[in-house]
């Protein structure tokens, strides 16, 4: 069972968007055994769409497309599906009912005919019913394959995935197993841990397949495994890892499947009643972010300082002048005092701080560009790592960030 | 002068990473005139690579290809690219020599016998040296066409690009001039502009197209044209830009050429010595992380406060526990006593403020989910806004930080 994403729109393969759907539905068509063989990206062009559906046609048995079904004129993949199909377009009453009650209750603004020919749907398809945007999607069969699409917003293309698409083709088609296991790793490079579990690699059978996949500070390994028996699957996988976890257990820091690692944090300080407050300076609002991204996070994360100028740092957060003045603003002394001020002003269990400079150029200290202070304080006291995290400015701040995360997972999980 | 991009690697296929490096590459070729034909990403599977990279020569001149070339096992692209040009690999002398230098220099940790043989390469390639990973690049021409293999490891593609591939294919190709324009929009939908707009736009000549991008309540709309002659072209987009800005008056902030807003505001403090802090409790980080995840940010941020919990918004921020129990905590009081005392605070010339609920539960009030406040302080004094923004988190937050900046944006332009 083989599916092609095409993606559609000069957007994309211009460089202005990063095209972020093909993940999503790559993802979800695994979680139900569909193996996606391959991503296309075409422009928005006629003859360029019959082509790649023609290929795709020919290499899968599900054709997945996004984009292109908006009512701007630049809009052509609904048309285009009409000629590859040999079809026309007939209005659906469903769909109009749809996109009136949408403008009525959430967009608020001049219903346009434009709008309202959005309910023009080739007279061969399924109409998969958009409940969040104007653009129902489509899914028309042919023998035993299937072409479905949908618009390119993400929501709206996630909303139909899960309600429409998946459902049906759970119903449709016999699927096999897939399962993939990844675990992470912090600390070494991608040879070096390689070079550990080489002889463990070698012996690995033939259906399970190792991925390393290396990121600022990280690896991630992952294993891949097909087969129609989900027991005996998950077992051999996970009889792997039990063999592979002890060659490398001062790298390993836990399982994708759990989260990222803000995830396992997160998990672990609302379980145990800890919170936790942030004072961030060079990470500038990042590290916080990252936490407060995911629901759930006032449960635990009390808030954050972004000392960003020395005199915040000062004024605000309550570290002394005079350590600064004799240790620097970056340094292991004065992030250690953030870290111990940050926990006071906030009566957090935790608290975890950054400075640094993450360049270009160098602000208020002479420290290297890329020279990063992490501390974390608690009852017990308060302690800080220095890393050079080299000298591009946004990877700076990501390690930096990764860096804090890897720490303070390694300090609440050592007990 | 047609491109094609191939991206290698089961990650991309699985879902398991976003492939970013794609749109990087497309925007690099046409800023020297290369249109980007099709973007295919592929699993680590070599009949597979061998197929696509045949389906590249016939539809391009200048294929891509990324990924796959690590010292792991699961990297097979450069036995692929020798297997499709009959090719054989034969040591380097100078990528050996990199490779060395690396490891003493950045990596400190034993170099494997695997990092070694990465110095192995096809006999008929050009080697394009990459300062800052151990994968070389790959160069090698076939008739009229030039077939390019980077890593996908993206700080080091990105490096190659703009050091060896880009200057490489100017030197070697004639090619036209591609120029897009992007205005940004914000506050209506894509039907509605498109209705205001419709005029002017069935009026384009022929090389110029139009597109629309909608997304979290901005519209961006691109021009984007094609021409021998530079000047010409630019003349020509030029002018169907001051004709459509009347006609988009109330709703257009700026070009996307200059920056996203957060880059426009931050220019404008920049020039006039102004300086901006961040009060931000349903944003989480967000805001102040959009400003400072670009260099220069010290020259106006002077940082953030984010008091996520009710009660650090007393502590921290200073805001009236009598306020907050009169009012609530997601009000338009309590934001604008935010703002205010966030200025205060970092003695700064403007504040920005947030508090709403970001779902997907009720928090510390009974604001209805979505329901955000914006406010922004001056010396003029504090004005604030109310925004319904739905009802998914991720959502909320980033619609949350575009209202924010758009407000912010116009408010220091006004004059």
């Amino acid at each position: 069972m083989q599916a092609e994403i095409i993606t559609i729109g000069d957007e994309i393969l211009i460089g202005q968007i990063i095209d972020t759907n093909s993940a999503y539905i790559g993802k979800a068509l695994n979680s139900i055994g569909v193996s996606v063989y391959q991503i296309t990206s075409v422009q928005d062009h006629k003859q360029h769409i019959l082509k790649a559906l023609a290929e795709a046609e020919a290499n899968a048995d599900i054709i997945i497309i996004t984009g292109g079904l908006g009512p701007t004129k630049d809009d052509i993949t609904k048309h285009t599906i009409c000629e590859y199909f040999n079809d026309t377009l007939v209005r659906n009453a469903s769909v109009t009912k749809n996109i009136k009650r949408l403008w009525r209750d959430y967009v608020k603004q001049p219903l346009q005919q434009v709008n309202l020919d959005q309910a023009l749907m080739p007279s061969k398809a399924k109409v998969l019913m958009n409940r969040v945007g104007s653009a129902p999607g489509i899914w028309i069969e042919k023998a035993e394959k299937v072409f479905i699409s949908m618009p390119g917003v993400p929501l709206e293309m996630k909303t139909l995935m899960q309600e429409e698409v998946l459902p049906k083709l759970i119903k449709k088609y016999k699927r096999p197993f897939i399962k993939h296991k990844t675990l992470l790793t912090y600390g070494i490079g991608e040879s070096m841990l390689a070079a550990k579990i080489e002889d463990w690699e070698d012996n690995l059978p033939d259906y399970i397949k190792l991925a390393y996949l290396p990121s600022l500070g990280k690896v991630r390994l992952r294993l891949s495994g097909k087969g129609i028996n989900a027991q005996e699957l998950s077992n051999e996988i996970d009889k792997q890892i039990t063999a592979v976890l002890p060659l490398i257990k001062e790298v390993f820091v836990g399982f994708e499947a759990d989260g990222e690692l803000e995830v396992l944090i997160a998990k672990k300080l609302t379980k145990c009643h800890k919170t936790l407050a942030i004072a961030e300076s060079c990470t500038g609002g990042k590290l916080a972010e990252t936490f407060t991204q995911h629901a759930g996070a006032s449960a635990y994360f009390q808030g954050a300082i972004v000392p960003y100028k020395t005199q915040s740092k000062i004024n605000i957060l309550g570290v002394s002048e005079n350590l600064i003045k004799e240790h620097s603003v970056v340094s292991a002394a004065v992030v250690e005092a953030m870290a111990v001020q940050c926990r006071k002003l906030y009566a957090s269990d935790y608290a975890l701080a950054t400075t640094g400079n993450a360049g270009p150029t160098k602000g208020d200290s002479e420290a290297e560009i890329g020279t990063v202070y992490i501390a974390i304080a608690s009852e017990k006291g308060v302690i800080s790592h220095k890393y050079q995290l080299g000298n591009n400015r946004t990877r700076v701040i990501k390690k930096a960030v990764n860096k804090a995360l890897e720490l303070f997972k390694k300090e609440i999980f050592k007990n």
